[in-house]
């Protein structure tokens, strides 16, 4: 082992063991800390300008492979051209190098790749400002959203990624004496046990959260002695292009190969992914993005292990409140409905009601009177332009907008979509949510996912009818998230038991900081692989079991 | 909990927790004894009466599901027909019944699972003489495997999933409050998480090994809360009967619905293992068995989460030998070669030696003469007819016999297969194998499995060259074992170094009581995962993380 590595390990050997702690117990944990406080204040200026000198330039770090051709057409969903272009790969010169790279980081063991990618998160730590510009500039996401979801929390879960992978090498000796009793002599034989990577791990990424989709795969493969090979989603390059250099240059530092991870970005239209996918030397895919190409690579990718993170109907169950949280709970709902312009794969989306109501203490609210209600919370919660971009961000896609056309049209609409000027980039696409009432026998709506700020308010026959839809259509539509708001402990009751075969993670009538469309690292998984949405979660041994084999050797002792 | 559950409990958790010791270590443990001295003697006349007492009649146990008829045609490698029928399933009852089982088995919790699991092992543990009999006139084996490998073996191997499973069940607490700091009163949730099967497990048996190949999947599921539905090879119903009624009589004792484990024996020819295999309800497959099934399981099974166990190219790497330890390792070797007619998916192939000649000392072997050494070693071990039929057993298939009759005319015959007359059961099909000398040039004879007795000396241009051969044949074509005998460190080095790539476990100079085909529950890995030959392995977390979800709920504390 050279000194750095040594030294790296010496270093982060704390920040491991209080990971492994907080992953036996889920409670409460963060390394990272996102909040700007933390952070030299000159480093958002700073960060700006090297955000500004990226643009109209060439973004390269000299990584085998490159095939002399560029590519890149990121446009800030605030409404101007990014203008940075990447290295196009040859795949036939970057991956052979990158399984090259393999037995020395495979030999380095458990101890030494989970200390080197932790300083891997502590340098893009470093760089949270960083990469908070470049990732509102291609997800969209508000400032602060972007600083603290790509930064601090990105790195937070990359950690536990990097803890649950550790925890599973270490489940386990590398050798043993193995004695068995006899008549005469025991039988005696040296064990020994290497865990070999499987191969070159593959990291989509997806346009919104690239850096937080993104660490748990990428971490997971690497400490478990994987190359990883990052594609990063057309439009959203540059928050993974400063994730890989920054790793690069870790990993030389610390005396191992560069090519351990690599980008390989693609023209827009390559179909990239799918080629690299197909790859015999490609056998872990980690994917976030659409149910459409997440459920392609899980029918079509039978050399690799396939992780994926699609979508869902998120749903929440409306069955009655306590008058004094009745507010609350509607600014709460505003807000998980516009916080990134529901563009979360854990935004709600589908709103259960029972048609004769919801009680409020003693006052019953009808359908359309709770829709009005939370209409009125998010006007109040939205009404002032400056902060309704805090918290909406911009629009990630033009599709949204041709969805939010479409859904005009669909049952009642509750609360109109309307366009919102950003104080600081007027070209900036901004939009508020739009609520459509419709009624459970409505299923051709509501059964399919509206990415987006569009949300249902679906009227039931009842709250047991609410809980059996719910339960039926995560079933066999997938969600992420779900939430119920009831008094009742029999409700929340049966909310659980149905959450339990739906396989969604349940919020129980949150009011307060905590949104349901939120999942804290170290606590809360995100996906469960119980359900259509996800066949993974961040993160569980299940999550980084299979990105390694243990061989053996046995000897005469 | 009822009272039995919690009797199983206080009964079986040191046993448990020795096992959960074990898998940390991976040292020698075992828990069932392979001895039969630790068995009553008397066991044994009374278990023949009970296996001829079944002959000629239907073993059923009235199953749910059971559509009326009856299926059923073993036929003993000894040389005579069961006659036993067995109830045959109308899945559209069967397996509607076993979903309806398994929300009670997942809320009893891991300890009461792991509990009943282990009553169930003890229970066909007071059995093993009955297995030993219904093992060996399916199987073919040899009286004394059959009670060891059907018997205590496999039930080791199915306690060894069970603490796999429960460890991974409990590396995460079931409850937590988080807290997180703020400003005035810190935010506090209370959170739950539940541990949910992920549906029907599917366990397709094999006709060599159906229990101890069985168990561990059969285990693994059911210890995560899964119902196990089995389907026996048809040639090999009675010992996974055997283990299907006595985990129903203790699941009725504990409390719990039967139709947690079932069986499901197919006519045959009827492809009941696709249809299983591809119904919606069922999440899990364990397979043991050809390369044509588990790769078809593989490539097709998208709904399920699917643990093959195939074949491969076992290898065995011949540089040098130490002169007082060869004929020793000849010995080894011929049993090796031997046991149990080389039916076992960990039974050598594949004899790679350089064609200048091995190392004895200061002496050099050619490759016929260490080819006629070794022939000596099997004629010496298997010369009296006896002694053979109890290491060879009886050819479980004649596909052998065809196979044999090919391999005769394959390069130049070293050692040709005798027929061997069982001095007990004279209708008994018994072979001696057949060693064959080849090239390195003639890669299309050796680098596909040639099931049964039979293997070849193959001659190559150095022991390096030996080594390469190795490691790229097991890498394109699967091995579960591999061994080398050579006094080179360097040597055994490089094979160490190829075997890390090629994935497959390695034996190196074993000439003691513990031979290449075999593996020991709690220490030896059985498969990697890591080759064409299968993609788990008997037992790591990655082979029971996945078995199930854990899905949670939070709500203010």
């Amino acid at each position: 082992m050279n000194a750095t590595v040594a030294d790296l390990i010496a270093k982060h050997r704390p920040t491991l063991d209080a990971a492994l702690g907080a992953i036996r117990s889920r409670t409460y944990y963060t390394h990272f800390p996102d909040s700007p406080k933390a952070y030299p204040a000159e480093a958002k200026d700073a960060a700006l300008s090297t955000f500004e000198g990226r643009r109209g330039r060439s973004w390269t770090w000299g990584q085998t492979g490159a095939d002399g051709t560029v590519v890149g057409k990121e446009r800030s969903p605030y409404g101007f051209d990014l203008e940075i272009s990447y290295d196009h790969m040859d795949l036939d010169v970057l991956l052979p190098a990158m399984s090259a790279a393999m037995p020395a980081w495979r030999d380095a063991g458990a101890e030494a790749r989970a200390a080197v990618c932790i300083e891997i998160l502590s340098r893009l730590n470093t760089r949270t400002y960083d990469m908070a510009f470049a990732a509102m500039h291609t997800t969209g996401q508000a400032f602060m959203m972007a600083f603290q979801a790509a930064g601090a929390n990105a790195q937070d879960r990359g950690l536990e990624a990097v803890a649950y992978g550790y925890s599973a090498l270490t489940a386990h000796p590398d050798r043993a004496v193995w004695e068995k009793p006899g008549k005469g002599e025991p039988v005696r034989l040296a064990k020994k046990w290497v865990a070999a990577p499987r191969g070159i791990a593959l990291v989509v990424g997806c346009n919104t959260f690239p850096t937080w989709n993104g660490y748990p795969g990428l971490f997971a493969s690497l400490v478990t002695g994987n190359a990883v090979v990052v594609k990063p989603h057309p439009h959203a390059v540059a928050p993974l292009a400063l994730t890989v250099a920054t790793a690069r240059e870790v990993l030389v530092e610390a005396g191992f190969d560069p090519d351990l991870v690599a980008l390989a970005p693609e023209a827009e239209g390559e179909g990239l992914a799918k080629t690299l996918a197909l790859r015999p030397e490609v056998r872990i895919v980690d994917f976030t993005g659409s149910n459409e190409f997440g459920d392609w690579l899980e029918q079509n990718v039978r050399q690799a292990q396939v992780y994926t993170e699609k979508a869902g109907i998120n749903t929440i169950i409306v069955d009655s409140f306590r008058p004094e949280e009745y507010q609350a709970a509607l600014g709460h709902l505003a807000f998980s409905l516009s916080l990134y312009t529901a563009q979360m794969c854990t935004s709600p989306q589908n709103i259960l009601i029972p048609r004769d109501g919801v009680g409020v203490g003693t006052e019953v609210k009808s359908p359309e009177e709770f829709g009005a209600d939370l209409a009125g919370a998010i006007d109040a919660l939205l009404g002032e332009d400056g902060r309704a971009t805090a918290i909406l961000g911009a629009v990630v896609n033009p599709f949204i907008l041709e969805r939010l056309e479409r859904a005009a049209g669909v049952g009642k609409t509750v609360l109109a979509s309307r366009a919102v000027i950003h104080p600081e980039f007027p070209d900036a696409t901004v939009r508020t949510p739009l609520i459509a009432a419709v009624d459970a026998a409505d299923s051709e709506v509501y059964t399919r996912e509206w990415f987006g700020p569009i949300s249902f308010l679906i009227s039931t026959d009842s709250t047991r009818e609410s809980i059996e839809l719910y339960r039926d259509t995560v079933k066999a539509h997938g969600a992420l998230t779900a939430a119920v708001y009831s008094t009742s402990d029999e409700v929340v009751d049966a909310a659980e038991e149905a959450t339990w075969e739906a396989g969604a993670n349940l919020s129980i009538n949150l009011t307060g900081p905590v949104y349901v469309n939120q999942s804290a690292a170290f606590s809360d998984y995100h996906g469960t692989g119980a359900n259509p949405a996800a066949n993974a979660t961040y993160a569980d041994l299940a999550f980084v079991a299979g990105r390694f084999r243990f061989i053996q050797s046995r000897r005469p002792a």
